[in-house]
Formats: C-alpha cells, sequence, structure tokens
C-alpha cells in the first residue's frame, strides 16, 4: 500500500514539474532557463522532505545526501536528468530523479553503511547549446572549458547565461567527483523503446548503452528518361539503394547491431526520369563496440560492392560516433535478482540504444541501470506515458537494490 | 557523295532552326508563338524549293506535297514536329521533318504512284499548353474543341492564341485527313534512349510505342527511435519500399517492360529516425499492351504482398496510362529490309519507350517509324547530338523506303 502510495506521488510530482515549462501547451525545460531554477527549487524541496542535504553544484545540478552514520564512507550516486526537449514528454530524466527522492524517502529511517548523493542533471538533452550530457559530464570531470562559448539560439553564451543563472563559469566543473568517493551508480530511466512492453514487463535490467555511427552516403549512376533506356543500359542510383537498404537489414537482422536508414533522396526526383543519384543516411548501434566497429567494415564493404556491380560509384562519410559503455556485470546481476524477487519473472535483459548520463558517469563509476516500461514506446513526445504500477515496481527495486548494496558491498 | 552534302545540309538547317527560339542561350519553341511562325516560314521555304505545294492547315501544322502525276492517288503522309520543349537540344522531332523534305529534294526528279504530304507538327510536346500532341491529333481527328480553353502560363487560352497567329479556331481541327485517304504514315526520329549506340549501328526499325501506366504508391509503417526500437519490432516503412523497389527491378528484367521508380519521398527524414511513411513513384511502360495489364496486375499484387508481410500499409493511384501502339508489320519488314540493303548489318528492331506523332497518326494509318542513333541516348538535353553519317543512313533509307513502297503498293 505505502509503495502504491509512493508511486501516485511520484505521478503527481511529474506533472508538478512539467509545470515549469517555456513553451505554451507543452514541456520545454532548458539548461540555465527560469524553469531551470524553478524546478530545481522543487525537486531542492522535495529532497528535504526526504531528509536529504541539498546543494546545486558548479553548472546547476542539484544534490541531495543521504548522510551514513559515517559520513567518511564512499558515495553511491543515484540520479537522472531534470532538462527536457521541445514538446517533450514528462517523465524521460525527470522520472529517475523522483524515483531516487521517494526511494530516499522510503529508507528514511534506515542506516546504510554508504552515503547517497541523489542527483538531477541540470542537461543531458542539449536542447539549449546543442551539446548533450553538460551536467554528468562536469561532474565526471569531462566539462570542457571551451563550451562556455557556444552560444544559444539567441546569441547568449553558456558563460554569460552561466552568470545569469548565479553560477561561476570560471569554475564551473571543478567540482568533479573522483573514482575513489564512489560506489556505483544506479539510474533508473523510461526504456523510451517497446522491448518491456512487447514482454509485459513492468521493468528490465539494461546491459550496456549502445555505441552508435551515423554515416552520409551519395550513390550516382545516370539519369535517364525512364520510356527510352533498357533495363541492362541502366546506372539507376535507386535500385542500388534499395539493395542496399535490404542488405543492411538483412545484415542487422543476423548480428548484434541496429541499423536504420533514415534519410533518403532521390535525385532528380521526377516521375518519368531514372534516378541519377541518392543520398541516404545509415545510423547503427551495438551494445558491444568491437561487434558495432566489425559490422562497419563488413557493412561498408558489402555497399561498395553493391555500387561497383551496378556501376555506381558509392561515397561514404561517418558523420557522428559515440563509443559503447557497459553496465557493471555484478551490478546486473543484482538487479536481475531484485527483479526477479519482485516481480515473480525472470528479468528482461536488455541494452540502452539511446544516451544516457550514466554512459558519461561511466569514466568514474561502476553503472547500473534499469529501465521502466513505456507505452508504445514512445518518448520525446507529449505521449510519452508510464503506468503508475510500473513507477511502484521501480520504487520497491531501486529500495531493494540499495538494500543489496548494502549488504553486498 | 550527293548524300553526304544532303546530310550536312541537314546538319546546317537543324542549327539554323535553333535560332528560331524564346530562351536566351537555348532552344525553346512552343505553341503559337512568334518562334514557331518563323520556323514554320523557313520550313515552307525549304519545302518549296524542294519542289512541293505548301500550306499551313487549320491548327497551324506546316505542309507540303509533291504532288502524283495522277494527283487522285492515295497519300503517303511523311513527318514528325518543329516544337521543342524548353532547354532542348537540336534534332528531337526537328531532324525527322528535315529528312523528309530532303528526301523529297532527291526524289524530285522521279515520279510516284502516290501523293507524298511532308508534315511539320506544331505541338508534340506539349510545352504551352500542357496537353501534348495537338498538330498530330488535329489532323487524326481527335482536336477537342475545350482544348481552346486550355490557359498558358500568361493566361492566353489556346483559342486566342490561335486568333493572334492567324487560324480560326472555329474550324480547328476540321481539315483531318481520311483513313481512305492514306497509304501509310513514316517517321524518322532520333532515339532518344542508348540501344542503337550499344549495338553500334545508325538506325533501327520501330516494332511499337510503348504504352505506359504511371502509379503514385503510399506507404506507411511507424517512425521511431532508430536507437530504441529492435528490428523485430519496427514497421521501417522504407526497408518495405527498399523490397517493393528491388521486386519492380527483378519483375522488369524477366518481363518485357520497362519500369521505373523515379520518385521516393521518406517522412520523418531524420537520421536517427526509422522511416513511417514513403511516397514512391512507378513508370511502367510495355510494347505490348496485354503484356503491360497483366503485368501491373501481378506488379501490384506482389507490393501488396511484401506490405502485408511487414505489416506495412499500402495505397496506390494510377496517374497516367497510354495504350501501346504497334507499327504496321509489313513496314517494319520493309524498312528491315531497307536498311540491311543499306548497311550491310542485320537491322535492329526496337520498342519506342517514348511516345510520337506516329502514336495519333496510327488511328488513321498504318504507321511506320526509323530510330537515328543519339549520342549516349540524351534528349531534352542541350547536350543532344547526332551523326552526319547517320543523318546520311536515315535520308538514303528513307528515300529507298519511299522507293520500295512505290513498288510494292
Amino acid at each position: 500500500m505505502e509503495i502504491n502510495q509512493s508511486a501516485s506521488k511520484i505521478m503527481q510530482q511529474a506533472n508538478k514539474l512539467a509545470e515549469f515549462t517555456a513553451m505554451e501547451g507543452g514541456l520545454l525545460r532548458a539548461y540555465l532557463t527560469p524553469e531551470h531554477r524553478q524546478a530545481h527549487q522543487q525537486i531542492a524541496d522535495w529532497m528535504t522532505e526526504a531528509g536529504l542535504q541539498v546543494w546545486e553544484d558548479s553548472v546547476g545540478n542539484q544534490w541531495g545526501r543521504k548522510v551514513a552514520s559515517n559520513p567518511t564512507l564512499p558515495t553511491l550516486m543515484i540520479g537522472s536528468h531534470s532538462d527536457t526537449v521541445a514538446n517533450a514528454g514528462k517523465y524521460d530524466g525527470n522520472l529517475g530523479v523522483l524515483l531516487a527522492i521517494e526511494a530516499m524517502q522510503v529508507l528514511s529511517d534506515i542506516d546504510l553503511p554508504f552515503n547517497i548523493d541523489i542527483v538531477a542533471f541540470a542537461d543531458e538533452e542539449g536542447t539549449r547549446f546543442n551539446t548533450t550530457l553538460i551536467g554528468s559530464s562536469a561532474v565526471a570531470g569531462c566539462f570542457q572549458s571551451n563550451w562556455l562559448d557556444i552560444e544559444d539560439n539567441d546569441g547568449i553564451s553558456m558563460r554569460q547565461a552561466m552568470l545569469d543563472f548565479g553560477l561561476q563559469p570560471e569554475i564551473a566543473g571543478h567540482d568533479q567527483y573522483t573514482k575513489e568517493q564512489l560506489l556505483a551508480y544506479l539510474e533508473v530511466h523510461i526504456e523510451q523503446g517497446p522491448v518491456l512492453e512487447s514482454k509485459d514487463l513492468a521493468v528490465g535490467v539494461v546491459t550496456a548503452i549502445a555505441g552508435a555511427k551515423r554515416y552520409q552516403f551519395n550513390v550516382r549512376g545516370m539519369a535517364g528518361h525512364a520510356g527510352t533506356v533498357p533495363l541492362d543500359l541502366r546506372q539507376d542510383a535507386l535500385c542500388g539503394v534499395a539493395q542496399m537498404i535490404s542488405s543492411i537489414e538483412y545484415f542487422a537482422s543476423n548480428h548484434d547491431v541496429v541499423a536504420t536508414v533514415g534519410k533518403c533522396e532521390v535525385k532528380p526526383g521526377a516521375v518519368n526520369v531514372i534516378p541519377g543519384e541518392v543520398n541516404f543516411t545509415l545510423d547503427i548501434r551495438s551494445q558491444d563496440q568491437a561487434i558495432l566497429e566489425s559490422s562497419c567494415v563488413t557493412l561498408l564493404n558489402q555497399l561498395e560492392a553493391i555500387a561497383q556491380e551496378r556501376q555506381l560509384t558509392f561515397q561514404s562519410e561517418k558523420i557522428y560516433q559515440a563509443e559503447a559503455v557497459p553496465c557493471n556485470s555484478k551490478l546486473q546481476q543484482q538487479w536481475a535478482e531484485v527483479v526477479e524477487q519482485q516481480t515473480q519473472k525472470e528479468a528482461c535483459l536488455l541494452h540502452s540504444g539511446a544516451g544516457h548520463d550514466a554512459m558519461v558517469i561511466a569514466k568514474i563509476a561502476d553503472i547500473a541501470m534499469l529501465f521502466v516500461r513505456c507505452e508504445k514506446g514512445i518518448s520525446h513526445n507529449p505521449r510519452e506515458q508510464v503506468m503508475t504500477s510500473d513507477v511502484g515496481v521501480a520504487l520497491t527495486c531501486l529500495v531493494e537494490m540499495v538494500k543489496k548494496l548494502a549488504v553486498s558491498g
């Protein structure tokens, strides 16, 4: 009963946080804005109610500490982010912050052999300055001082925005954590995908945050008259790209990667003209960096071979990459034990295709993540939805995980 | 030697006609314009020089008659069109008109058992009024009086344009030919495709003008995050369309059709979003109407099956169709004999994927076409090019064809 009440409270708190928005009729809360200030004030109040000692760090992250009876003990960090994309849902990031605070409420009478630092990272999405994960980067010692020169769409630099917010940009990131201080980092987050829903499970244990690479491809053949050029004399760029897309799909379905062709632009693009040129993109991800690397090599060779066979030119450019980050195996195992105990179902292990603060904190701590089912996998969208009962399961799992760590060390 | 001089003369005449243009630095000659008037005046002069009796018909086509010694004999019609698309080449249509006039010059001393009417159709391309084949339609009795209301881009109706040109719109098309008058219709035209060049042949005999159908397809799946949705839970519209395009290509390569997907538009079209919707087109042609019809049925069923298997919705709309028009078999045979005699090579029989005036004149006469090689198959482009030697071959073949018809009847 108590957990159900806590879950309902978290849902109400998520609604309350969604009121701190810069967007009429929708949710938008960007870094170093009045909404950031309001939301963090509210979060600080809830942290205080949960018995935590609160402070704001050098880049505007909001912290709350449950101090151990021996305050020199190491620290378990738990959190997620409080900022949002434009026209966001209410649970991405925010749910993880609220669950962490409420878990501290539940555990308030229990003395633990470690400090617990709850954190609301002030920027994960990069909505304002187009560079992501600012909050966790500062904590992990990766804040880059040249970021201070980045300007938002109104020409306001991050430096100026920090000053306006009441921060001191010259010491941004100087209060970073070190490996020695930290026991581990836990993050609960909505899945943002449909896997848990398809398996009818409330929560799942994250194995890794996928690495990703993105490519821009250009394929050129020869444009021509759709009526007068026989098939065997064509160099149809789109027919070549169709074969490439199918081969990408086939490769991904037989290897441990997900791959997506999201853009495909055909030139000249007339009903009666053979396509002479196609530009398309590939987004490819894997939880295993070695598999990602080798897959890209194999796949690009395949695409080149298709082009060559069809007398098409093929050019590729890598436009983005991020390394895969595994979650700690022992922590995964502990999450799984907790989940199985609480749900009486085998724990679902799944990787995260999207990036999270945990992948930065991994530089200074063992990380572990728990995913919460969200409706139809929809995220970054006002239709983002979670079930109160699932929030209850996630809260119980988080509380039990903390207790388990207290026992196991 | 005489034929070589004639071929050079035709090339010079083509250059001359290209001077009658509405477009600075390029060729554009549209229906009922000052350029139409100038070009037809020039053509009439050349017709007169070739000993022809000249007149302009009710829609502005230019005619020249080589009168038989018995003028009540039937008529062999030979011609092509004198109008152009925007930024056109010099040979599309125009070459056929010039060859016909020059053939009459060559045959000027020979008495034939039929009249020969040489025609320069004033509109085939539909550049000005967006309705094609106006000139030949009038001759074949298919001029539609409601065309008079069609306006050009400046809001000038075809009726007004005819009045301005000195025509009487109320009798447009009233001077149509009848089946009884006509022995046959011959047209020489550049191939506008690469087949003859690939076979190293100057000319080829046309078997038919292909029928065509065009479709607009809409395929819908489910958009989603490129990182968080596993492959087996995707309804990726572009992966489905890639398979469809490959199946169209495979079908066409195994059946007597050419098929082209010229447009393909992906939504939302972002590098990290699974395509939720794709719109694409199909242009499919065959020289055999029955094959075209059955191919469309089979192919649309295949596309629907692919969509169904992938849980995608599939909608199709037919946006254009034109029936296939066969060339007369006996005339094809006679062309082939002439070509083989002149070139000492086996005649290449090929169909026309593009439309021509002959397909309208087929309503009132047996038709036959000869194609002339053009460089790389390029047409509707300033780079359109033919070789003078090929023009010589085409001229000889046309002259010999007329002589053959004089003997065979």
